[in-house]
């Protein structure tokens, strides 16, 4: 069986006032995306505004090769949670180091996307941006374990944006 | 401002009967991931069992580079709907070819994920797997315009599964 190997280039970079990666406390936090000129114009950004949510495809460009897990770990080195494996967590030392998050849209102007609550670092490749259609999320009730619930429990909470 | 090149490599391959690309009809659709086992052992999915949703980010292998669209385009090509920006809709032309979709996760089997409901063709590299946290999800009210609404009508819908 063939693995394919595929090659990409950001089409943007996320601008912000988190230099150092930080586990939560994301909903406040302010970003500004600003796509490829080079390779863009406005018109790829056409009707974007109509949407309030965006799907943002990301590189966690900070995480060493050597960092990469294979396995099974503890999320966040909590021993108390159970040690599950890299794709049954969202941790970032993962194969492939690609983050995928929601997040608000505030505004579009020219290249430039202002979004609340993505977290990223400052310096973030970007590399796809989708509209959030409600359709799109599970329509059906999810279930998740325990310990999902307590890593989330201020994740997405307001609180210390204001840099680190 | 310098935009990174990134090299992956897919994780796994997805196989269904779905051969041949199409617009509607996932509900039913039934996908094995095969994870690469060369790379991996069963624990990078341990514990992935006790979620009952996936984000699956996949690679849109068939579209040819010559395809990719830099600006705007009627989703579909229907002229009903209007000219947005490829970053407005979630057609498959698009720059880095990057799927990412939620689906239910019927079976854990050594390295072999069986999933409903995943818009992906027979063979697509998949370049990773997270457990879907309902979380990670808008927490908000969210808003889209019509025609993503109409795109969406029978997406997702039951029928026509077994194959083209």
């Amino acid at each position: 069986m063939d693995f394919a190997q595929v090659e990409l280039r950001a089409v943007g970079r996320a601008h912000n006032d988190i230099v150092t990666p930080r586990d939560d406390y994301w909903a406040d936090v302010r970003t500004e995306i600003a796509i490829d000129g080079r390779r863009f114009g406005a018109d790829a950004l056409a009707g974007l505004e109509d949407f309030s949510h965006l799907e943002v495809v990301f590189y966690f460009h900070l995480v060493n090769e050597s960092r990469i897990v294979s396995g099974a770990r503890h999320p966040r080195n909590r021993e108390d949670w159970p040690k599950v494996g890299i794709f049954a967590q969202r941790g970032k030392n993962r194969p492939n180091r690609i983050g995928v998050s929601r997040c608000r849209l505030l505004s579009v102007n020219e290249l430039t996307l202002t979004v609340a609550g993505l977290d990223v670092v400052d310096g973030t490749p970007i590399l796809d941006i989708k509209p959030w259609m409600q359709e799109f999320g599970p329509q059906e009730k999810t279930t998740q374990p325990d310990w999902s619930r307590e890593i989330m429990r201020v994740y997405y909470a307001a609180g210390g944006a204001s840099g680190d």
